[in-house]
C-alpha cells in the first residue's frame, strides 16, 4: 500500500482526494493535514465521510509527514509549497503539488502573474508538469509533480492535437471557459455565497487570469512558438464542471491527398483519434455531439467535441471536465499511479454521476 | 458473475442501476431493456457511459430475458410487472421490482391508491418487501422482491425503532418529506421543466400520495396496530435527495430505571444504537447533528438525526437518503447481494459526492 | 413625499427596501445607512441600482437620521435598535424595526431565546406588532413598529383563522417551514457558500429557532391560551421564498347546521374567506391548489392552500411568501403606508416574477 | 389607454409581456390569446397572476383581435405570423412580432436558416427591425415591427459602437453567448427538464444557431460590409439572463491625437459613451467592472463591460440582459412606447430583482 499524506485535506480539492483515495485499492491515507481544523475529526468537517473516515485532522508539518508517507499531495495556496519544500523532503517522499508553484518554468512569469517571489527556484527545473497525456514518460521518473490547473488541463488538452500538428494559427486562439463554483474554493467570501452565485453568470479575471500563462507555456512547447491567447473564465451556478469553448483559425496545410487547404472536420477528427484514441480518460465524442459538464461529473474524463465553422475558417473545440477530478484530485491520483508504477486508471474508473 | 437484466434501463432509476453495477465486482449487465430506445446505444442516451458501456438497448422481452439472466430488475411504471410476471419467469430468474406492484400486501389498498386492477394477486403473498434492515432474513430466501419506494425507505427506517419499541403514539406520526426532482422521473412534462422547478418549493399529493399506505402498512407490522399518518411530500430544486422530517408524540413508558415517563434523548439514541449500531448503511449522526441530503448524495447511506422537543412532548426524527440509491437502485443492489449470498455492501461502498 | 432613512441598507432586506421604495410614488430615500460601506456608492455594492440610485452610503447615525427623515427602517442585527432607540428619536421619526427587538412582549422570553439583555424594556409595551392583517388599527397609530419575522409572518397568517375561531387544537400545531437562502443574510459564512447550499436540503435550529416564541405569542393572543408548538425550519437551495406546511388536529365543534363534528374543507374555506376575502395581499387559492413559492416571488402576496386529512382528523395549511418582501421589506412598506395614511398597497402591487 | 392583444400569451415571453403591461400606465390587455389554453383562466396557467388577471385565454383569431385592439404582440413560433398577416390586419392594428419572421431582409437567408418558406415576402421590406437604440426613428413610423431575438439584441448592441466606428475587424468577431433556460421556451422536452439542465453547462447549435445571420445582417449594415461571425450559444442552469462575451481584433486607426494605432481602453470607452451615454436602457459599467446577469434580472437594462487584451490586440466586450425583458417582452413594450408616442421607458423602469 502506498502511504499518503495530504496537506490541505479540508479544502474542496483535498476532500476530493480523500474521496477518490477511499476507493483506491493500493493507497491509504495516513495523514489528513489541515491547518484550520487540526485536532478535529475529518468526518466532522465533511460529513459525507461519517463512519467512513475515522481519523482526525493533523497539523501541516511537512517534514514529519514526509518521514511517514510515500507521497504527499499539497492542496494549498500559491507560495506555500515553494516556501517549505526541501531536498530533504524530496528524498523522503514524492510530492504532487496541486498549487501553481511549480507549473511555470519561467520564474519571472510566475512572479509577475502571481505577484509573489518564488522561494524554491532551484527546484523549478526538476519539477515535471503532470499532464499525463502529454508528459507521461517524464512523470514516471519525477520526484516533484506540478499538477496542472483546472482550466489549463481542460484548455490545453482540448486544443493540443491541432496546436501540435500545426493545423491552427496559435495567435488566433481564444478560450472562453466556464466553471462551476467549487473552483473558487471553500473560503468564506461574499461573492461565493449562494445568493450571489445562483441565478447568474459572470466573467472574471478578464485578461488577467493566472491560468493564461500556464496554457501559453504548455501550448508553446507543443508548437515551438511563443504566443499570447485571450482567456476568459466565467462563473456558472453549479458545483462542479469546467467547459472550455476554444476558437482558432485553421491554417492552410498540405493534406494527405496532396492538396493545400484548410483541414476539414473529418481530417481534424482523425488527428484527435491519433492523439487520444488510446487514452482512457480522453473521450472524443461522436461527430455532431458536444460535451456537457454533466456527463463527466465525478469522473476523471475529459470529453471533447469538435466543429468547423466553414464560413469563417475556424475550428471550434469544446472540452469538458470535472474541475475537482481531472482538474485537480483525479489528475493528481493519475500522477501518483504513474509515479508508483500502477496502471494509470487505478482507482479512477468511476462512472460520472447523473443526474 | 451474476448475470443481470434491467427492464427500464433508460429511466433515472434504471440508469443509476447501470452506474452502480458498473462498479460491482460480482455482477454483469447482459440486457439493457428499454422500450423507448431499443436498438440505440445505451451510451447515446446517457453519455456519461460513453466508452464505458458499449451495449445497445434491447426490447423489454421479459420471458427471453429471464432465460439469459440470473436476476431481473424492473424499473417500470406501476402495473407493468404484475401484468407480465409468471411462475415460468420466476423459475428462471430472481426478480427485483422497483415499482409498487408487490409492495402492498392488501390488494384492495393497492387497487384503491393506484387506481388499477392487480393482475398477479397470487404472487403478492410470496413477494418479500425488500427493506433489508427490517426484513433481511426473508429477503435472502425470496424469488420476488418488492423494492421499497424512495419516500417509504427513508420514512420507515427513520421512525422504525421508536414505533417498534412502542415509544411513540403512531397515530400522531406526521411525515413532512422533501425530494429532489429526479424522483419525478424523466418524462417530458411541463411541471418538471427547469424553469418550473428552479427557484421554488411546493407540496404535492397532499393527503393522497401513494407512498402513504406503504409506510402505514410496514410501520403497522412493526407495532402490531393499524393507523393512519399524515404524509406530505414536497418538490425541491435539486437533482437528488430525500429528507423526511418526522414528528410524533412520545408515550409515557417504563424506563430502564423503573420510572414511568416520556423517554429522553439519551434513551432514544440508545434505542437507535440497538437497531442500527451494526448496520453499514444506516448512520445515526452524533447528538446535535441533523442530516443534510448533500452528505449522502450518490451513496447508499441513510443518515438519521434526532431531537426531543420537550416543551411539546414530541420527538423529531429526520432522515436523509439519495432517492436514486438507497431509495431505488442502491437498495435494489443491496437486495441482489442478499439474494445471491454476497456481503450486503458489495459494490455499494461508494462515498457520497460533495460538493 | 415621505422622507425615508434606512439603517442597514446593504443587507438583503435593506436592499429590498431600496428596490421597493424606488417604485413607491410617495416615498423618497434620503439616507442609505450602512456601517460596512459608508462612503461607497450604494450602487457599487448592489449593481442592479447602477444609474438608478446615485447616492452614497452613509454611517448609521440614528439620531441625526431621525432629524432628516419621517420614517426610519432598521434592518439590523438583534439588539442594535434596543441599544440605541430613545424617546428623542421617536419624537422625530416613526421607526419600523425589521429586527426582533420589539416583537416579543414578554421580555424574559426575548432574553431567553436571544441570549441578550434588552436595553429598552420601557418601549416594549408601546411597540406594535406590525402584522397588518391582524393588527391594522393599532399600527395606524403607532410610533414604533416591530416588523414581524419572515417565518412568523407566513406561519401565523396561514393558521390564524382556524386558531382564532377555535377550530383546531393549538397544542397539536406543527409547523414545518422551508426557506430560501437569502433569509440567512449576506454575511460571509462557509455554510452559506454556493457549494454548501446547492443540491441539498437540511433542517436547522430544530426545537430552538427564535421565531418559535414569536409565533406562539401571537397565536396565543388569537386563541387566548398559551401553548407550545413544534417549529422546524429548513434551508432550500433557492434565493427567495418561504413555504410553511402546518399540521393541526381539528376540534369537534358546533357547525352552522347544529351538528357537532370536525369541520370539513368547505367550512374551513369559508372561514378563510371571512378573514381574508378582502385582504389584498392574502390570496386563498382555489380548492385543490397548493402554494408554490415561485408564484409569489418578488411580490408582497401570501398564498394559502388548505387540505383536510380526513383519515387522521387533521387540517393541513400551507402558506407561501417571498421572505424578503412580505417576510421583511414589503411588509415594512405596508406598515409605512398605514402609518402615513396611504392606501395599504401603495407601491406594493408588483406582480410576482416568473420564471 | 392603448388596447393590447397578445398572441401566444401563455409562453414565457407572452407571460412576461403580461407582467410588464400590468405595470404599464397607458396600456391595457384586452385579449389573452393562447391556442393551447383557450377558455381557461390565464391565472390558472400562471398562478403569479391569481387575483391580478381575471381574464380567460381566448383563441388566436388574429383578424378579430385586430379589430378590437390598437397593437398586437405575436409571441409565436417562426412561420406563424408570416402565414397569417395581411394588409387588412395592418390597417387595423400595429403588429410587434417577437418571432423571427420579419427580422431578416434577405428572404433567402431566412429560408435557408429556418428551413421554411416565407409566406409574406411582400411585407419584409416594410417591417422595421425594432432595435430602438439603433433604429429609433424608423420604429416610430412603422406598422410592423420585427422585435429582435434575445441573443441578437445583446450581441449587436454590445459590439455596435466599435463596428460602426470601424475600430474592429468584423471578420474576427467571435461571440460566445450564455443563456438561461427560459430562452428554450415552455415546451415539454426532455433536454429542458430540471435534472437535465441543472448542474451542467453545454454549447448547442454550434455554427448553426439561427440568430447568427440576424447578427451578421445588422452589424453588416453598421459597417457597410458583409462578413461572417462565429456565434456559439450555451445553456446555463438559471432561469433568466443572457451574457455575451465578444472578442474582436482591434484595427489600427487614426486616433484623435493624430497617431495611428490600436485604440486603447479609454478611447473605446469614450466611443461607448458617445453612443450610449444618453440611452436609458444601456448601462456602460465603470472601468474594470464586468456585467453579471443577476444585475439586470427582471429589468430592461443592457449592461456592458469592456476590456482590452493588449497582449493579443483584442477588445473583449461583454453584455448582459434579461432574455425575457430586453431580449423579448421588455423590448417589445419599448417598441410599443415609440409607436404610440410615449416616453420610451414608460412602464419599463423596474429595478432588477436581486437576489
Amino acid at each position: 500500500m502506498i502511504k499518503v499524506g495530504i496537506v490541505g485535506a479540508t479544502g474542496y480539492a483535498g476532500a476530493e482526494l480523500v474521496r477518490i483515495l477511499q476507493g483506491h485499492p493500493e493507497a491509504e491515507i495516513v495523514w489528513y493535514g489541515s491547518k484550520s481544523y487540526a485536532g478535529e475529526a475529518f468526518a466532522s468537517i465533511y460529513r459525507n465521510f461519517f463512519q467512513v473516515v475515522e481519523s482526525p485532522c493533523k497539523s501541516d508539518d511537512l517534514k514529519e509527514m514526509a518521514k511517514q508517507v510515500d507521497v504527499i499531495f499539497t492542496a494549498t495556496p500559491q507560495g506555500y509549497l515553494s516556501s517549505i519544500i526541501s531536498e530533504e523532503i524530496l528524498e523522503e517522499a514524492k510530492v504532487i503539488d496541486l498549487s501553481a508553484d511549480f507549473r511555470l518554468k519561467d520564474v519571472s512569469v510566475y512572479e509577475k502573474w502571481y505577484g509573489i517571489e518564488h522561494k524554491a527556484k532551484e527546484l523549478i527545473g526538476e519539477a515535471v508538469y503532470g499532464l499525463d497525456e502529454v508528459n507521461r514518460e517524464q512523470v514516471k521518473k519525477a520526484r516533484l509533480i506540478a499538477n496542472p490547473g483546472c482550466y489549463t488541463t481542460c484548455s490545453i488538452l482540448t486544443a493540443y492535437p491541432l496546436v501540435k500538428e500545426g493545423l491552427i494559427d496559435p495567435t488566433t486562439l481564444i478560450i472562453d471557459a466556464k466553471s462551476g463554483t467549487s473552483g473558487a474554493g471553500r473560503g468564506a467570501k461574499v461573492p461565493n455565497l449562494f445568493c450571489e452565485v445562483n441565478e447568474s453568470i459572470k466573467p472574471y479575471g478578464v485578461t488577467t487570469h493566472r491560468h493564461t500563462p500556464e496554457i501559453e507555456e504548455q501550448l508553446g512547447y507543443a508548437c515551438g512558438q511563443e504566443f499570447a491567447i485571450s482567456f476568459t473564465p466565467h462563473l456558472v451556478p453549479m458545483n462542479r464542471g469546467i467547459l472550455a469553448t476554444e476558437y482558432a483559425s485553421l491554417k492552410e496545410v498540405k493534406m494527405p491527398d496532396g492538396s493545400v487547404r484548410k483541414p476539414d472536420l473529418a481530417y481534424i477528427r482523425s488527428v484527435y483519434e491519433k492523439y487520444y484514441g488510446k487514452e482512457y480518460f480522453v473521450r472524443v465524442l461522436p461527430e455532431g455531439v458536444m460535451p456537457e459538464t454533466r456527463w463527466v461529473e465525478g469522473s476523471n474524463f475529459l470529453d471533447i467535441g469538435l466543429a468547423v465553422d466553414e464560413r469563417c475558417g475556424r475550428v471550434i473545440m469544446v472540452g469538458a471536465i470535472d474541475n475537482l477530478v481531472k482538474g485537480a484530485a483525479g489528475q493528481a491520483v493519475q500522477n501518483m499511479n504513474l509515479l508508483f508504477g500502477l496502471p494509470e486508471n487505478t482507482g479512477l474508473t468511476m462512472v460520472p454521476l447523473f443526474p
